[in-house]
């Protein structure tokens, strides 16, 4: 492998107009030297946006695209009137065809997972692709997954979770046998969905490469307890998202306490040294980037609420994925658990 | 209605063995003044407890009874050896006796509900129970249900849930015609489950007593965007316990970075009359107390791990929900519904 990466960018997909896309290329590109660009859009916005970063565009080559999708289209027709021309199909193309090592967009998350999984397919013995996203913990970060692909409990693609976010997490937590649980409710509540008891069950039953430590609650994952938090699509969207809330929440009452009188504004001027620290570690930019994965080949979702640092830390996360061999990966990992468990 | 609220107390059932239960009921004394307790459980461990509290004593008359649930018990197993015995079974017996007002308990919620239902049974037309929690805003408190007794998403019992939960908030939130959303993933994403689509339509079909505002997303539970949040038990507890998590994350953030420096220590002496207003709005004890709905009676869930403060504020909920007549407004509330929808 080359150390030279080489990836597909979606120009057009994101808040903002995406303006934040080139500037976090020009970030990446202080970081990873001799990494190369394929940028899919509209010409004349690329180059008047590429015009200030020189740098940027001596490695980069513009892939003109008629069309592109917009952040409220429906999937269904986003694929109707993009298939084939609109920038994150041409962009996901490029990946398929071997062009570059993976592909990003900020975009429309539906529509680049409908066109990801109908132009790259899933690997086979995966059933359904599934979203990993990295979740803040105290002491480091945890991969939850599904954050929003694949609705409903099915003990089959719970299985298959977990092959996929443990090697995920091999990769970036950089654990030989990473822990992973199973996302359900208390102990001393009735005790959850028949297909989660079941998925408990088929991990349960033998050695995997991962060490698989059982059922989770929703509050146990920020303190870090497993490497890898495995739930359906429905509620790791709900989980993260009310888990965002709670932080733009207390964020909110943090700030109010400080406009509460002089000596607070005091006390916290003082003290904000340590503030910066508090606000770094609550910085949504810091790991912003979710990974598709169960395809052949790495697609990475950047927020399209970003900014050019979370970009450029969206593409870190396919960079690391890449220099992993993260597909091969999982392949390999599919091959020893089907030697353990049937996970058909 | 007799101003004098009787309520029916396990005082078995709690973490700490539940040592916090005499103590919430002498700080619930003060504020109402003339309720009266049938206290449930040991004889000898409630009489040791409440020698302290004379004035508890003179008020409270206790049944002995000859076993408890333990909190770890399983619920089927709890009914089995606690039916016509345990001080849970025998606290709601007293309620559906009419003997007291409403009962509350700390102890194994799977065993308190499983029991309710048998012992109470649900109210006409609605089909299965709900637990509704509390859930603190930026701006106010938003009610939450299911967030633990049912599982699985059910037209049918999403919008029994939204006739419970919107005549909880009438009481609760003193507002005529509450808000109501339904819990989904964003716009966005490959959009929800199917029962989740068909509970829409029926809620948006016609008039409500309450406003019907569509679907939200977990990081708008917090902003207070609706008076009242639907979804069912597994999804709910999920996202009550990862707000919980969250919330807790944070405060060990806060705490490392006011130990990070000597300024930082005396920059957060001085802002600690705004942290302690910061402190109050995070206190898991201010809002404590689940409330079972659907059933032919008042039955409250306090918290497993909380403090006297924390029972009597599960006891406070009790009373408005008594004084408001709840299971009267869910009745008329379901007939006004039912005249506008077919709910069956």
């Amino acid at each position: 492998m080359s150390d030279q990466v080489k990836i597909a960018v979606d120009c057009m997909g994101g808040d903002d107009d995406a303006s934040f896309v080139i500037p976090g290329l020009s970030l990446s590109l202080k970081k990873y030297q001799g990494t190369k660009f394929q940028l899919f859009g509209d010409e004349k916005i690329i180059k008047s946006r590429i015009s200030k970063y020189k740098e940027v565009a001596a490695v980069s080559e513009i892939i003109h695209c008629d069309t592109f999708v917009k952040m409220d289209e429906k999937p269904s027709t986003a694929v109707k009137n993009g298939r084939g021309k609109s920038s994150i199909w041409l962009a996901i193309e490029a990946l398929k065809q071997g062009n570059v090592d993976f592909m990003i967009s900020a975009g429309n998350t539906g529509a680049l997972m409908a066109m990801s999984t109908l132009i790259l397919k899933t690997i086979s013995k995966i059933q359904r692709p599934a979203i990993a996203a990295i979740w803040p913990t105290i002491d480091g970060e945890t991969i939850v997954l599904d954050i929003g692909a694949t609705m409903g409990f099915n003990k089959k693609q719970l299985t298959d979770f977990s092959i996929l976010g443990a090697s995920m997490a091999q990769v970036i937590l950089d654990v030989d046998q990473p822990t992973l649980s199973l996302l359900n409710i208390g102990e001393e509540e009735i005790k959850g969905l028949d297909e989660i008891k079941a998925a408990h069950e088929i991990l349960k039953s033998t050695q995997h490469f991962f060490k698989y430590k059982g059922f989770i609650e929703g509050n146990q994952i920020g303190r870090g307890y497993s490497d890898v938090v495995v739930t359906d699509g429905f509620t790791g969207n709900v989980a993260l998202k009310t888990a965002e809330g709670t932080a733009g929440q207390i964020s909110k009452y943090f700030k109010d306490s400080i406009d509460s009188s002089i000596m607070a504004k005091l006390g916290f001027f003082l003290a904000s040294g340590a503030f910066r620290s508090l606000k770094e570690k609550m910085n949504p930019s810091r790991l912003n980037g979710g990974v598709f994965l169960g395809l052949n080949g790495v697609v990475i979702k950047s927020h399209g609420k970003t900014d050019p640092v979370g970009f450029s830390s969206a593409i870190d996360l396919g960079i690391d994925m890449h220099k992993a061999s993260l597909i091969d990966k999982i392949k390999n990992n599919i091959e020893v658990t089907e030697k353990e468990v049937d996970i058909d």
